[in-house]
């Protein structure tokens, strides 16, 4: 059971899993195209929504006798009620501790015995969770899935200890990493007003305070087949799968009036901010920069597109600007790159950030490679390398759709995330669409120096500010 | 109707008011003490509660013949919910619309036909309504706010105009000013959790969604004599005030379970933090740093008096160690001064600010002004200074107090932002304990560097960051 984080925390190793997905390749492919024909002979992806508004998907993939199996709920921290940051991830741990027909850990007993493997992880946007196993332990394993969505059971003998677990799981990836620290408040300083301010894991004096009605509630409020996505993918036939989830997700009731999907927006922000932390466990500075700018769901059309395609020509690679000039050429920089968090409900994240190698100094790197932001936005880019970064990204998709588990947490991802299947299915093409102009275009109109948010970790003597 | 800001938005000279209240004297005397002998025979300051819940306190002042009745409600900005900023405010502007009973402007009328005045304020903290009248017109103002406290009539045509009015107040004090629109964003980054982040007015485009459904609903929710406190100052009796009140706002009936007010709380802070502004309209640079300290309402014993003292000391007046050194002796800057918000339901801010005279730096006069707060949390400060300091702070409360109207908004204000009236009346003896050692202590404890937020106000060729 974890919380997505940025990729900043991703990269500082921080980010611990149970199974090795390959989350961080996910963190930089989090939308992949696919055409159906090249999955192989009747192995189309679906979509189907079942009566009570389970929308379920289906990825057949016939090279192995195994089978992912994931239900994502449209709900992560982003949704959760101001005073109880955490209880979306909280929620996401009590999940395993048993309902009224199979008690404490008969669920994952289950999937030990068929030697499977499951997770689950709490995001800004959803909640998901996920089995591994042999395909005649589908129709098992969505039972199970089906009935924890609806019958949990949570007594407070079960609900204190696993707070502590979670308070736990904060001090080891929060607490006890500066990084961690510094990045929760450049994002509570970056964002003014939507609740991507909030940590996913939820701040450390409101988890303590989580108690067993704050899950019910939240879980009754938010668990239910119309504000969930079933994923099935591998060696499965459709109809088979479509089958199964009539007879066991399909027999629970939606719940009615569900709510807009609604969260305070951004107001138009008019400064430049810069976040500082000085700490003794810090050996080496480093930077970060960010700006709030579209995502594929709130992108008008190609925005998105053209700034995936930007943060790739900046820093997506060791083929990228940053990388060439900042890290090569100039050799200033230890690792430096550009992100863009494109999968989000709501407007999003773009990075870039840098640590001096040897004698550099963090201005000189900060400076270089906001240099190479500045050249895009006032010289463009060409045609030449707007292709290349264009296969690039294009290929680092198809290699991440070539794990099953990808393929589940892409589309999973994004349809929680408010895209609609059709928007990924059409990616590669709209990313082919894209012209060097809109790339300057976008550069230009959300990267802007005073409007951005830059966070110094430095060791105690090193002041920026 | 007008929203309160902090004193760097008074003091630019923004905050207008209808009538003529000495808000700035008071924002600077937002305490007083009053032992009930000073203020003449007979006039003992009350405190009692009526049966629905109704707290009734009476400031007797017989010197003319005038008296000042002002309801206070419990709830301000910071009690709004996410994605609705600015309802309190705008609820605030639709209660001048009229009732059932009253329908249209007939309350005003009566007002201007008795010679009187009327205002409404809206804080984080409280929304209150007063009017100032002979004394002979105080049963009518009862009767006429005691009935809009619960009878008020909003149709969408009072409703849309009234937002336009106050998203036009917002655009000529805030988006026209460019301090105005530096202190929303600092505010954000200082709180990066609790709803003073929020500006009072509301951000501009959740203004813009506000509608009658959400104001009705903000009324009906928080507009209840439990919730609110009666002020009646002035050539009154008391029996007679509490008579009265019993007869017209005894009449309303509690609502049941009224919610305990409880708001998210800030995290722990690790960063120290600038936000900067560069705005053409700009000529003259200037700064200002915040810290969160606490109120008094959530100070252990003595902090809030101590951190009082520490204000008045540092940058209260003329006499205080900022203006005597950075602007007489150095030279260095034409304002400079220090703020201590001291009312406040929760933790609160601590703010000083300067800007630069002839030719010295904005840079020069940050660095002074923070060394004056160095000096004290290392060296403290001396018995005599302390004690003078205390008188100065003495003596201005006690000059607010002899006005009617700043009485009446003294205790209006304590007692709606969580303080006792035990609490008001011991000021001035808690002020007198403060030890000299104490006040060194509330520097180096909150006053921390590392967890400060600096705004800059530049032109736009002046960049600090």
């Amino acid at each position: 059971m974890s919380h997505e984080r940025d990729p900043a925390a991703g990269r500082n190793g921080s980010t611990v899993r149970r199974i090795g997905l390959p989350v961080i390749a996910l963190l930089f492919a989090w939308l992949t195209p696919l055409a159906a024909e090249e999955t192989g002979g009747k192995s189309e992806i679906t979509d189907i929504t079942l009566d009570n508004g389970l929308q379920v998907v289906v990825i057949p993939d016939r090279r192995a006798p195994v089978v992912t199996h994931m239900i994502w709920y449209r709900v992560g921290s982003a949704d959760e009620e101001a005073g109880k940051t955490g209880i979306a991830h909280f929620l996401e741990h009590l999940m395993f501790k048993g309902t009224a027909t199979y008690p404490g850990t008969e669920f994952s007993q289950k999937i030990a015995e068929v030697g499977g493997q499951e997770n689950a992880f709490t995001s800004y946007d959803y909640t998901a969770y996920f089995q591994r196993v042999p395909p005649d332990a589908l129709e098992s394993m969505m039972t199970f899935e089906a009935d924890r969505m609806r019958n949990l059971i949570l007594t407070d003998e079960v609900v204190a200890p696993e707070r502590d677990v979670v308070l736990e799981e904060r001090r080891s990836r929060v607490e006890n990493d500066p990084g961690s620290l510094l990045r929760e408040e450049a994002w509570a300083t970056l964002f003014q007003n939507h609740p991507y301010r909030n940590p996913v894991i939820g701040w450390k004096h409101e988890i303590e305070k989580l108690n067993r009605k704050d899950a019910i509630a939240f879980y009754k409020r938010f668990y239910a087949p119309n504000n969930a996505i079933l994923v099935v993918a591998g060696d499965v036939d459709t109809d088979e799968v479509h089958a199964l989830a009539e007879k066991t997700y399909g027999k629970i009731p939606a719940v009615p009036d569900f709510p807009l999907r609604e969260r305070p927006a951004e107001p138009f922000q008019n400064t430049k901010r810069v976040v500082e932390l000085n700490d003794p466990r810090v050996s080496r500075p480093s930077f970060q920069k960010r700006w709030i700018v579209p995502s594929y769901r709130t992108g008008e059309a190609l925005e998105a597109e053209a700034v995936d395609l930007l943060a790739e020509i900046l820093g997506g690679s060791v083929r990228s600007r940053i990388y060439k000039q900042v890290v090569v050429e100039q050799g200033l920089a230890s690792q430096a790159g550009a992100y863009y968090q494109g999968t989000a409900f709501d407007a999003t994240t773009f990075t870039i950030w840098g640590a001096p190698r040897g004698s550099a100094t963090l201005e000189a790197v900060e400076a270089a490679i906001t240099a190479e932001i500045d050249k895009i936005s006032s010289d463009g880019v060409d045609d030449k390398e707007l292709e290349k970064a264009k296969n690039r990204l294009i290929k680092r998709m198809i290699f991440a759709r070539d794990d099953q588990a990808s393929m589940a947490r892409i589309y999973g991802a994004s349809l929680a995330s408010g895209e609609t299947i059709a928007q990924v299915n059409s990616w590669q093409d709209k990313v082919r669409e894209v012209t060097a102009d809109q790339v300057r275009q976008v550069a230009q109109k959300f990267l802007q120096d005073s409007r951005s948010v830059t966070s110094y970790l430095l060791p105690p003597a090193d002041r920026r500010l």
